[in-house]
């Protein structure tokens, strides 16, 4: 029986989960996958006022990462404290003191996998995530190991539940912004101060590393051009349903002529496509693979017990390799391909949905799109709602041709500039899935 | 540089389709995954008449399979004939002689899964066969690795291509069962002789391998209830569409107090469900595991690079254990717990579609219905067409409450021979997603 010793650094929400699925998973993990967990050390800072899982047996509690890291009984260490720091260094410590790394954390792998990795393949050690991105939700046993062979030319992610809830509670209730956001708070999907959801940077972080395991490439977030969710309204919802389209908060990956280009941002796609119908808190990847086709994979991906899920089925994959060279296979597959380019978020081409807020007099659509035609961007179609009275403003909305974003950015700015309309402009992509 | 020499057996769509990708991909599995596939023999019985595909040099061509699995210069051997014999001898006699096996064979792993895993077991090989369900759509891997520690509750899988596009072909075009095979056959998503697929033997075998690996019970084909869907008219769709309904060939595996229930069968599901939205000859699979919860996985489960897609990932995933005790840690997978019952389909209960053609007589729909009360099946509603002349018969629709399938079928069989209606009765099952 191949036994491993384990070392939790965290024991918060996700980390109290592991244990007990730990615990309730013994049995059936020994007589399936002939390997035995043993938990000996649980390290969290204000470990005297955890309340730690019953029947633990010889489980050293500390709050000195140092002496966990540097106990040489423990195989792997699990990290669960999340953000860059000491996360980074726990991570780099005990790959150093030749253990392996399981972690949930999608910011650290995003801004330093490609350090961590090389780190992990000089050391012959390796770092599992399954739980940074989707928790347990397998996206990244898929893309890694799953389609093996396979190239990839496009992922397209619905890769953060609390904006997937909120906008699918706009859309569903016809409730505002801040309704949605209350709601969400109070069933416990959303934050108190819910900033890194609803701003994007979550999907970013798990969009790099979506991206470095299908194109070789680290794309640092912060190049990754990130809008969120808080400018969509109930005019832009009502217009969707409209056309049978629906607005999802999706983060792109595509290859094109050797570059890579990433983006996460408020898109319409169509209602009947497969992520069209990804409601609530679920999760979603869609991969375009070479030659498979298209894949999609989806579930919960938050929460709890999935977040502790992927960890324990990381530590089995893990197990299964344990004394082998297949750490140094896997390790690999993330070292960069230097070759591959990223394509500036202004060569970027989409149709896009504008919406301004017009005054309601002659002559204001006409110089709208004169603009508009003036930085090359063709006009699909226009829509301006009828209405009984007179009212100081109205909203028209526009659908462009593909556009490039820079042309698309240059046009909005002239028209703020000119006092045409009342309000910043709101645009949305548009992605022909 | 990990070499790892390979055999081929059974050079058809698939097995070149194989060779042209390893071909194609030399050079990124390289530099990915740090192997290179050797392909040293390529048997067939008809070799002689066989196009090879060109560029391969030094590649042994034979009719020989003894000679090839005999070759100890070969680490593995491809099984891409199909059907049980001599396919199942191929895959013993390798692993017989210390080699690794793929496979993208169904049959003989729904028929032999048992006996060839604890060959594999014994001799320290394994046997890789994503390919066998969804072609290269990893849900083999997902499936035994990708969710591993946690348990499974429920599969629902919509698993044949032929028969998803024929169902979507009559519910989009209005086709009749007739049209929809004849337009499959003619666009290569049928076979000249398609029984196989519209009877549900094929997704019975795959049900059978998925359920082997989420319940540890290797159930025999003949053992799962398999209905086709030659008996679906345009009035059961019409039915459907007007409910918000879809009909789906759904591969159904349920735990429920240590029994195992599965069957093949049409099914009544929700259209806005997920898999209400698979369509053509897209597959799906539905796991609902435990504690992650439902994970949906789809893709396109069927062409020729879709599995020599699933045959290279196979292939890649062996090598990064080649030299490691992994291969026993995963075929350990495969041996059966002695303690999982099969729960006979007589016990099974659920709701049913029920469509009699009765004659348009006062009456009738008394006597259906007394028959059905007899027999303590509740009935949810009950629809009778209305229509402007007198015709000799018209289609009762019934929906009953959860049943089981013995008193639905005793209740259907009296209501037969009573001679109340003009043919046989209809019976479909929905299903609760």
């Amino acid at each position: 029986m191949n036994k491993i010793n384990i070392g939790l650094i965290g024991y918060g929400n996700v980390g109290s989960g592991v244990v007990k699925l730990l615990q309730k998973k013994r049995k059936y993990i020994k007589a399936k996958h002939h390997v035995e967990f043993v938990l000996k050390t649980i390290c969290d800072r204000s470990i005297k006022k955890k309340k730690i899982a019953r029947g633990l047996k010889n489980v050293r509690l500390t709050a000195s990462i140092e002496e966990t890291i540097a106990d040489p009984d423990l195989h792997v260490i699990i990290e669960l404290i999340g953000g860059l720091h000491p996360a980074k260094d726990i991570i780099l410590q005990s790959l150093k003191k030749n253990k392996h790394v399981v972690t949930a954390n999608k910011e650290v792998i995003a801004h330093f996998g490609q350090l961590l990795f090389e780190e992990a393949h000089r050391q012959g050690q390796n770092i599992y995530f399954e739980s940074a991105v989707m928790a347990g939700v397998p996206i990244i046993k898929l893309l890694s190991e799953g389609i093996a062979g396979n190239g990839y030319k496009e992922i397209y992610g619905i890769i953060n539940g609390t904006c997937n809830y909120i906008l699918s509670a706009m859309s569903q209730n016809e409730w505002s912004f801040e309704q949605a956001v209350k709601e969400a708070q109070k069933r416990g999907f959303a934050e108190a101060d819910p900033t890194l959801d609803i701003n994007g940077m979550d999907s970013t972080h798990k969009l790099a590393i979506l991206t470095a395991l299908a194109f070789n490439k680290f794309i640092k977030p912060n190049q990754i051009h990130t809008e969120g969710i808080t400018q969509i309204s109930h005019h832009d919802i009502e217009y969707a349903e409209s056309l049978n389209l629906t607005i999802k908060l999706l983060a792109i990956a595509k290859q094109i002529n050797g570059e890579i280009e990433a983006r996460v941002h408020p898109t319409f796609i169509p209602k009947e496509h497969p992520l069209g119908s990804i409601n609530g808190v679920y999760n979603a990847a869609l991969l375009s693979a070479d030659p498979l086709g298209d894949v999609l994979l989806s579930g919960e991906g938050a929460g709890q017990f999935a977040a502790a899920s992927g960890v324990v089925s990381d530590l089995i994959n893990l197990a299964s390799r344990q004394g082998s060279d297949a750490h140094q296979l896997l390790s690999n597959l993330y070292i960069e391909s230097p070759d591959v380019k990223l394509r500036k978020i202004d060569e970027v081409e989409t149709r896009f949905y504008l919406r301004f807020k017009a005054p309601d007099q002659p002559g204001t659509l006409a110089k709208i799109s004169g603009v508009l035609g003036r930085h090359g961007i063709g006009i699909n179609s226009v829509t301006q709602k009828a209405h009984e009275e007179r009212t100081a403003s109205v909203p028209v909305i526009i659908l462009t041709d593909d556009a490039k974003e820079k042309d698309v950015r240059k046009a909005l700015a002239e028209i703020a500039k000119k006092n045409i309309i009342k309000a910043a402009p709101v645009a949305i992509r548009m992605e022909n899935l």
